[in-house]
């Protein structure tokens, strides 16, 4: 490895950051993940560095050895600049981060929203079966979002906003979102408020129900009140799918995020529902049929694999 | 005019074509709409040919004049080999309607839906005073549908489907629709259901209210039933509007068909309906503010202006 041959991927979280070092053909070399420091935008850059390092270490290389850098980001960002314009969980407004990495590494920096890294990473996922043109890539975790592949490329949107699905208002009236609109579907299907909807019908469960995953078991358990949030979010989810289908006409629907991790109780209600409307409708049928739908496995990290796609410029 | 430099332009419905016959420079030279026959593919073929020799007749120009012509067609159709896949009201399936009618007119023919015939010109409406690269347009009609410009492109989808915004489920239970899934988008903001709702409402009014145009005048006159079908459809349509925003992040969407020619009585509570989400919400005022709706028009025909681009290439 005497070369600039490696290529490293950010996965750059709130609270952690992920790293993955590959080669150039694309094979894993070393992973890790550390926690994110965000106090200041240069305790930001000590983790990307740290993180960077701990892998570069694991396979005995230096940063000479890197060939590009990979990074996903929580936040509006500006991908031709590599400014993020806001992430408020990494405490970044208006800060160049792509071109400061870039110049600490030595090394071209490519930055991406970090849904829309994920999407990239779902691509290149599911083509390694399917040779696909199209896909999107929802995101079910502490937000919810999409990240849309049209043409084998990125659709971004005018304003990088393309795929806000989290935020469109599917309950008038309904709770309010961090955005200020009321009853957007974040407010409903995403891990916080999955938990929020079971506490608010369970009080006596406050201490127990942490994480979403923890209001699947409550209702696999058989715990009515976890059965009826479980419910409603399969059927607002489930709703959310066949208009990404309707609007998009994508090939195939890719879930991730870390309320997916409950895996088949979480995917068996959602089927369900889509198996319904399929049945009720030839339209449904054609465009919403049981190939449609892809459950991300969890041994693949596609905000990872979606980072280091974006070093070789992928989906530019 | 000696050489082929005319262009045709043809917005073919179930019940009506209209014709538009233009110079190599865009300009209109003469305009026509006449009755469609559908009994068989050759009485369409024969609706085609007699708009066409009318709008030719007015200028005194021969088919050798034409240099190409554009068809939108209200159904699935294949652009690149000018298939009519299907298209219920005028009677066609697996149809080569682009080539049949290449061959009567020995001529380029270009085929392609109708709403999006409609986008291709409300985008070159729109890029008359705007240099925009995206824009939704909404038809609001018998059916609802929208069709997507992106990058200044056509977005058709994957099975030509992208922009059936008129089949998102939108009340789980709701009014059957046409493709067999209950409580579509269309089964409320659709002409024919705009109407329907007010006959449901107010049976006494069932043989004075025809069209969607005469519930708006009736909630102009203070009909309480009247105003209440109005709330509903734009309440829907309003958020119907938030979320292609949400999908797409297009620039402009644009909105017309038939149910608009109402004008300001059915602009103005949509305009409302968001006015008021802007105000909740930053997220929304960015991306849903003031400029972002356009009207058509009622003198501008998007339909056969879009036919007309159609004919020299536009958007493909």
């Amino acid at each position: 490895m005497q070369t600039a041959q490696l290529l490293v991927g950010l996965d750059v979280g709130g609270t952690k950051t992920a790293v993955l070092l590959a080669d150039a053909n694309g094979n894993a070399l070393a992973e890790a993940t550390i926690p994110t420091y965000t106090a200041t935008p240069e305790a930001l850059l000590g983790t990307i560095s740290r993180a960077v390092r701990t892998v570069l270490a694991e396979v005995r290389a230096t940063p000479r050895q890197i060939r590009s850098i990979g990074l996903g980001v929580p936040g509006l960002v500006d991908p031709a600049t590599g400014i993020v314009q806001l992430a408020v969980n990494l405490n970044l407004q208006r800060y160049p981060l792509g071109p400061a990495v870039a110049a600490r590494f030595k090394t071209p920096a490519f930055l991406e929203n970090d849904v829309r890294t994920a999407a990239v990473g779902a691509f290149a996922y599911v083509q390694q079966t399917e040779p696909v043109q199209s896909l999107a890539y929802v995101s079910i975790g502490t937000g919810v979002a999409a990240g849309v592949i049209l043409n084998g490329r990125l659709h971004r949107g005018h304003n990088g906003m393309a795929g806000e699905i989290g935020h469109m208002i599917v309950e008038p009236g309904g709770a309010r979102c961090n955005c200020g609109q009321y009853g957007c579907l974040e407010t409903i299907v995403a891990g916080p408020a999955i938990v929020r909807q079971l506490i608010a019908a369970a009080p006596e469960l406050q201490n127990t129900v942490r994480h979403a995953g923890d209001v699947y078991e409550a209702a696999g358990q058989g715990h009515a009140a976890a059965q009826a949030v479980v419910q409603r979010v399969s059927q607002h989810l489930s709703r959310a799918m066949q208009w990404l289908v309707m609007m998009y006409d994508v090939e195939k629907i890719v879930i991730g995020g870390g309320v997916t991790r409950s895996g088949e109780a979480f995917m068996n209600p959602i089927r369900h529902e889509l198996a319904q409307m399929c049945q009720e409708s030839p339209l449904a049928a054609a465009l919403l049929g049981e190939a449609k739908l892809h459950l991300m496995p969890p041994e693949y990290n596609p905000g990872l694999w979606g980072a280091v796609r974006l070093a070789v410029g992928g989906n530019r």
